[in-house]
C-alpha cells in the first residue's frame, strides 16, 4: 500500500472553492496510485472565532473545555471536505483525532503526541481510498479531547506520515516553500530547494510560519522527508530533510527575525547560587518559554539578569516576577517591547568560523546597536531595536550573498 | 448517589445569559444534594446554520459527514457551559456522545440508541458533581459520530436518566408544560398536570414540539417519569408518567393538529393483492413515514389508494411513485398540500364510546368537511382543509370541555 500524506492549512480550506482545489490535489495522489491521508486545519479564522466565543463565556476559559470547543474547527473542515469526496464518488471518510486515535498527554491547548496506533488507520485505508483526518486535535488516555497548539496540524500531518511510514509527506501552504528570509522584508529572498531539519527548527523558532517547530522536531526524530509547497501552484517547494555533506558546505542558509519579543531585566539581584533557579523555575512552571538569557558579571555581590520572552507572555511573567522579586530581594523588574531578534542560520557554521564576526560587522556598518547576543551551534542571534529589523535583515541577506544559489550546488550540477 | 438529569433545549442555551440561568437550575440541583447530569442541545439556530453550511458544500450532503458536522453544535454548547461551571468553582466537565459512550445503530441522522454504559458515567460522577453531556449525538459501534434526529436531545436526556436510574428527569423547554392544545391556536388551552406516555406519544406524533416522540417511547419503555417544565419560571410543569385509573377516567386529554401534511392519491390501481405492498414497500425503503392510509372499495377491478406523508417528504415520494406507477399500471398520482390533521386524544377512549361521533358532529356543525378519518385506541384523527384548522381545534376544545379541570381530579382533592 503506497501512502501519501497531504496537509492543508486554514487558507487552503477556507471555503468550498478552496476545498475543491484540495480535492484536485488529492485526486492527483490517487491517480498516482497512492492511498491519501489528507490532514486539514480549521477554515481560516475559524479557530480565532471559536476562541473569541469562549471569551464571551469566560475571561480565562478552562483549557480542557477550550480544547473541546476549538476541536470543532477541524471537525467541521473534515466533515465538509468528506462531503465533496462523497459527491465526487471517491471512497473516503472523515476521521477525528479520537477516532485515529492520536493519543496525547493531557496538557490541554499544548498537548504533545504520545502515540498513534497505525493498525486501525491501516484498516481504514483498506476500506477507504482517502481519509480526511482532523489536524490539531487528539485525545488523552481517558478520551478527552486535546489540541496541539497553534500550527498543530503540521505536527498531525508529520506524525501520521511517521506512524504510517508514508512514502510522501506534503505540507501545503500559501507560500511557495521556505525562503532565505521573509520575502515581504527582503525582495532578494530566494526559495530554498532543500533545508535541513535543524535549520528549519531554527527558522521556525524565530516565528517563520511555514512549519510549526514541533512538526519539524517530529520529522527529524522519525526522519520523515517533508515537502513544503504551495496549494496554489504546481512548482516544487522546499524539501525539509536530514542534512548531508553538500548542505554543510553552505555557510549560511537564511536570515530569520522575530518582532514578537519582550526584553525583561531583573535589577540588582544577589549574585549567588539559586537566584536564577528561583526566577526561571517560576516562569517555567507557567510553561512560558524564555530565550536569550544573559547575566552580567556581578559587582558588590549583586548582578542584573536579562532575558527575552514572547510579548504575549509578558503579563503573566510580570505577575510571576512580582512575587519572585520579593523572595529574592531584587531591586526592580524592567521591560522593553521595543526590540526584535535577528538571526543568521546555517548548519555550515559548525565547520566554519567567522559567521558571528561578519554578522556583527554588518550590523555595525549600518549603525545598528546589539543589545544582546546569543549563539547556538547553527545560529547567531542579536537583539536589536525593533525599528532596525528590516534594515538588518536586508543587510545580512546581502552580506552573506543569499540571493545567489550557493556555490556547492553549482558544482554538483 | 442521588442523580438528577436536566435537559435544556436550544433556546435555553442560546447565549451566555441563558446559560447562566441554566447554571442556576444546576445549582439548585446541587444544593438539593443531587449529582447533576445536564444534557444540552445546540444553541438555538446553530444546527440549522450547520446544515445550511453543509448545503454550500453539497446539494445532498453525505449523512455520516453531516452527523460529524452537526455534532459540533452540541459540542460547542457543552464546552461553553462547562467554562461557566469552571469559573463558578463547580467540579464539572463536558462529556461528548462518544465519551459516554452513547452507542447507537449506524443509521446516520436518524440513529437509535442501542446502549448506554452507566459504569463509566458513574465513575465520572464520582469525580465530578456536574456532567454537561452533549445531547442529540452518539457514536456507532465503530466509533463514528451519529445523531438522533430532530429533538434527539430529549431522547438523550431520558435515555441517560434510564441508564443511570436517575431520581429525577427534568426536560426544560420554553413553554410551561404540556397543554390540552396549542395555546397559540386556542386561548382556552389549559396546562395539564399529568399526561400518560401513550397520550404524549400521540401528541408528539402530531407535531407538538414539547417532547420528541422517541424520548417518550424511551421513557415509557424504562418507566422514567419525565417532568416537562419551563426554563424561565419556577412553576411546576407537566409530569409525563405511566397511566393510572384516574387518568383513564378522563375521556379526552387534548386536541392536536398538524399542518405539515400532504395527501397523496394513486388513481385506478388494480384491486389485487401485492399492489399496496409495492406502493408502501418502496416508500418505506426510503424511510419515509406514511400515515392515514385509506383504500376505497374497488369497482371494475380497480381502486384508488390514498395516504398522507409529511410535506417535506413529498418530493421524494413523487419520484418513488413515478417508478412504481409504471410497474403497477396506475392511472395517475395526485397530491394536495392544502390539508391538515386534527386529532382528539385520550387514554379514556379505551373504555368509553362516543368520542368519534362527538368529534364528527362538532366538525359538521362548523361545516368542516372530513376528507379522511383514521382511529387508534386512544386517538381519532380527521384530515380537513388546512384553512379550517384553527376553527376545528377551538370547536373540539370546547366540545370536550377541555378548558375545565377534569372532574376526576376534583374528586381526588
Amino acid at each position: 500500500m503506497k501512502i501519501m500524506v497531504q496537509k492543508f492549512g486554514g487558507t487552503s480550506v477556507k471555503d468550498v472553492d478552496c476545498m475543491r482545489q484540495v480535492l484536485c490535489r488529492v485526486r492527483k495522489g490517487l491517480d498516482a496510485g497512492f492511498k491519501v491521508v489528507v490532514v486539514l486545519s480549521a477554515r481560516a479564522g475559524r479557530t480565532n472565532r471559536l476562541i473569541e466565543l469562549a471569551h464571551v463565556w469566560s475571561p480565562e476559559p478552562d483549557c480542557a473545555e477550550l480544547d473541546a470547543l476549538m476541536a470543532c474547527g477541524e471537525q467541521e473542515s473534515v466533515a465538509l471536505f468528506s462531503m465533496l469526496l462523497a459527491d465526487a464518488g471517491i471512497k473516503g471518510r472523515s476521521v477525528l483525532g479520537f477516532q485515529v486515535p492520536i493519543v496525547t498527554n493531557s496538557v490541554h491547548t499544548k498537548a504533545r503526541i504520545e502515540e498513534i496506533d497505525d493498525v486501525k488507520l491501516r484498516a481504514m485505508l483498506e476500506e477507504f481510498d482517502v481519509l480526511a483526518v482532523a489536524g490539531f486535535q487528539g485525545c488523552d488516555e481517558t478520551g478527552r479531547i486535546t489540541t496541539l497548539g497553534r500550527g498543530g496540524s503540521d505536527t498531525s500531518g508529520v506524525a501520521l506520515a511517521a506512524a504510517l511510514g508514508a512514502d510522501v509527506c506534503e505540507i501545503y501552504t500559501d507560500v511557495e516553500g521556505v525562503y532565505t528570509t521573509d520575502p515581504n522584508v527582503c525582495s532578494k529572498a530566494r526559495k530554498l530547494d532543500r533545508i535541513s531539519y535543524d535549520e528549519m527548527i531554527e527558522f521556525a523558532s524565530m516565528g517563520a510560519k511555514v512549519l510549526q517547530i514541533r512538526s519539524v522536531e517530529f520529522a527529524k526524530k522519525f526522519n520523515v522527508p517533508v515537502h513544503v509547497r504551495s496549494t496554489f501552484s504546481d512548482n516544487p517547494g522546499t524539501m525539509v530533510i536530514q542534512e548531508d555533506d553538500a548542505m554543510e558546505a553552505v555557510l549560511v542558509s537564511g536570515i530569520a527575525y522575530d518582532k514578537n519579543q519582550c526584553r525583561v531585566t531583573v535589577r540588582r539581584v544577589h549574585d549567588r547560587p539559586g537566584i536564577a533557579a528561583a526566577v526561571f523555575g517560576a516562569i517555567a512552571e507557567a510553561r512560558i518559554i524564555v530565550d536569550m538569557i544573559v547575566q552580567n558579571t556581578g559587582q558588590d555581590g549583586f548582578t542584573d539578569m536579562t532575558f527575552t520572552v514572547g510579548r504575549g507572555d509578558f503579563d503573566k511573567v510580570e505577575k510571576i516576577l512580582a512575587k519572585v522579586q520579593q523572595e529574592i530581594g531584587a531591586e526592580a523588574v524592567q521591560h522593553d517591547t521595543n526590540v526584535a531578534k535577528v538571526s543568521v542560520i546555517g548548519v555550515g557554521m559548525r565547520n566554519h568560523s567567522g559567521v558571528a564576526a561578519k554578522m556583527f560587522a554588518t550590523l555595525r556598518n549600518e549603525n545598528i546597536n546589539m543589545m544582546m547576543i546569543s549563539t547556538s551551534e547553527i545560529k547567531v542571534t542579536c537583539l536589536i531595536e525593533e525599528k532596525y529589523t528590516e534594515l538588518a535583515v536586508q543587510a545580512l541577506h546581502d552580506a552573506f550573498g543569499l540571493d545567489n544559489q550557493p556555490k556547492i550546488q553549482d558544482f554538483s550540477e
